[in-house]
């Protein structure tokens, strides 16, 4: 054993170091202690428990019967990117083009490309944290620097310091990323601090990563968050990174989209072909399914997250040991428990103590390091239960 | 438009030059100029004409219905692991363990993770070409250098030159990149020749990425191809990258796998977290039972192969116009005519003159721009079709 683990170590270290250092996500290891538990109720990852609906997997089941399992465009399917160009014309209540839109194998996939396109040894990219983990990452294993600005965090709720933001900025940074609604804060920008931020960008010469996918999932009535697209030139440098993922339940797809000037198509194309050589087919029926059938149970999911979010905010209120404030957007209700600073600990104890499934703040980033991460995407019993023994555990 | 032009050259201007100039692929030029032409037979692409067998795609089918549409393992499915392991140990006559088996959304993205794994800005990899230029490409990206090295080409035969391959190592040298059965040129390496290429990577301590995915297609009556598995130890530095697209005609699912020691798994998993993040679980069940039922589909289309380099091969020497020796492996046949040197132009000549798509030699690099690639996994009667219309057309 230690053999084969000294040759294993000596061939680890002809590894580049980007690759090697590349980080392990910081849930893995609470997922790791529990994954075994039986009764446990698993918050701990961006995702509900809705498979996705019958009538987008019957679309990919079609589309295989009828045998499309050839190669196909690079770029996605064109019904697919005119499907997509009809849904941003919707939702955004503006016209968009077909040529502004590149289907990807994940809204991870967006990106890394993104990134790859706009990136490398030596830049950096501003990012509020806490954030996702992913983007720094992908940042990082292309030889850039991810420089963290921390949000404040105060009562519970999170806020982004513009004049730091700013300040963060130098002559090697290459662009901002803005994740809004966010995960796990759950901060949702105004169409104000959008602006702020876009003219900040402008003002610089540096490029927008723009992460929207959570803009359905907001709790003041509206439609949608605040979004780029409604103070954006068609020309500005926003790169939206997109996913299939969360509106329509197709976490297990691995399908999203990039959308950006249509004049990087060919560059998009290109980096496509040298890393997953496109998606298939009959995802991409599935996802068009999703586009053109999905209003119904996108609304049902946003409604269960509604409910989720009240029964979660109430019930641990009702704790007194915890702090926190109903996100404005996205699924994840984030909170400190109050004599508590370290998350990690917390996180595996209330494994063990509560049999729920929570991810700590450290795996975000610098600013929620004393906070957990709760995912409400799920049914409205498993989240009173979840207030119950979290209710009992934290008053043990 | 020219307004927009401008717009959009100048936002390309900020883009990283590695993302830039990503070559676009030179059989979509060819490609390009025959979309659209009524009747044209396709054999430009390295894909057959066969969907995916039924059996395959209803084992996705009933992974739908059941629901398993949730993110999965980074690695992929253990399931999938453990049949891979098990169909390694066949194919090879020896035991493999599943956790040398890392799932990838497509042979591609094996090569992507490879590449990033294990090279960086300046270093070399060694290419013997003409080959597959998407290696080249995704060693491009991640800033490193291919540094070509050109098969003799004799008589339509291609062989490679071991001191040659070894002169064209630096000490810049990372890796050396071996595919057999090669893409185009049908070169299929002896035992011997991989022990030679085996031994120059051990005594410089570089990697060899094994690129055998037509390992199954050979025509001596083999059931597969010399491997580097034949000859190598556990910890060599030896890197397979692999793809369900060619045995199982399953080019439109994007599906693949690395093969590497066990030391590397949590590296693999945190490149596949920060890339796709994964692959489908109803994709991975498809890839089980290809594995588990697939042998006589596998059979069925090696023989069908077999035909079709025969009418090929025949059919073309009967024009006389033509040079060619039929191919050890792969199912390409690469071929010269007479007095035609540019193979760009004799390609986009072809799709006019005899509406059959083939495509160009200058698109795989150094050692065969005089050329021609056709695939030949396809159906007899169209590729008598095509030897009667390349007559017609030569003989013109």
């Amino acid at each position: 054993m230690s053999t084969v683990t000294l040759a294993g170590e000596s061939l680890l270290s002809g590894l580049r170091p980007e690759a090697r250092n590349a980080p392990e996500s910081g849930i893995v290891e609470v997922v790791n202690h529990g994954r075994l538990k039986e009764g446990l109720i698993p918050l701990w990852v961006g995702e509900g428990d809705l498979p996705t609906p019958d009538f987008i997997a019957r679309a990919a089941n079609a589309s295989l019967t009828a045998g499309e399992t050839f190669y196909t465009w690079q770029r996605g399917i064109p019904d697919l990117r005119e499907a997509l160009a009809r849904y941003h014309t919707t939702l955004y209540g503006q016209p968009f083009a077909m040529d502004r839109f590149f289907i990807t194998g994940s809204g991870m996939q967006a990106v890394q490309i993104v990134v790859r396109m706009i990136t490398g040894p030596g830049d950096e990219v501003v990012i509020p944290t806490p954030a996702w983990p992913n983007v720094a990452a992908a940042i990082g294993i292309g030889g850039a620097i991810p420089v963290n600005v921390p949000m404040d965090y105060v009562q519970g709720r999170f806020s982004l310091d513009l004049d730091r933001l700013a300040a963060a900025i130098t002559p090697k940074t290459r662009a901002i990323a803005i994740n809004s609604p966010a995960n796990p804060t759950g901060w949702t920008a105004t169409k104000d601090e959008l602006a702020a931020i876009l003219a900040l960008a402008r003002k610089h010469g540096v490029w927008i990563i723009a992460d929207e996918i959570y803009a359905r999932f907001v709790y003041d009535g509206s439609a949608r968050a605040a979004s780029f697209h409604d103070i954006m030139d068609e020309n500005d440098r926003v790169l939206f990174v997109q996913t299939f993922s969360k509106n329509w339940a197709m976490t297990g797809w691995r399908i999203g989209w990039i959308e950006a000037p249509p004049a990087f198509g060919q560059v998009i194309e290109n980096l496509i072909q040298y890393s997953t050589s496109g998606s298939p087919v009959f995802v991409q029926r599935a996802a068009i399914a999703a586009l053109e059938e999905g209003e119904p149970f996108v609304a049902e999911q946003i409604a269960r997250a509604k409910e989720g979010r009240r029964i979660i905010a109430e019930g641990l209120k009702a704790t007194n040991r915890v702090t926190l404030s109903p996100p404005d957007g996205a699924f994840y209700q984030f909170f400190s428990v109050d004599g508590r600073e370290d998350s990690r600990a917390l996180a595996i104890e209330l494994v063990d103590t509560a049999n729920v499934g929570l991810a700590p703040g450290t795996a975000f980033g610098p600013g929620g390091e004393t906070g957990l991460r709760l995912c409400f995407a799920r049914k409205s019993s498993d989240l009173v239960e979840v207030v119950a023994r979290l209710q009992r555990a934290l008053s043990g």
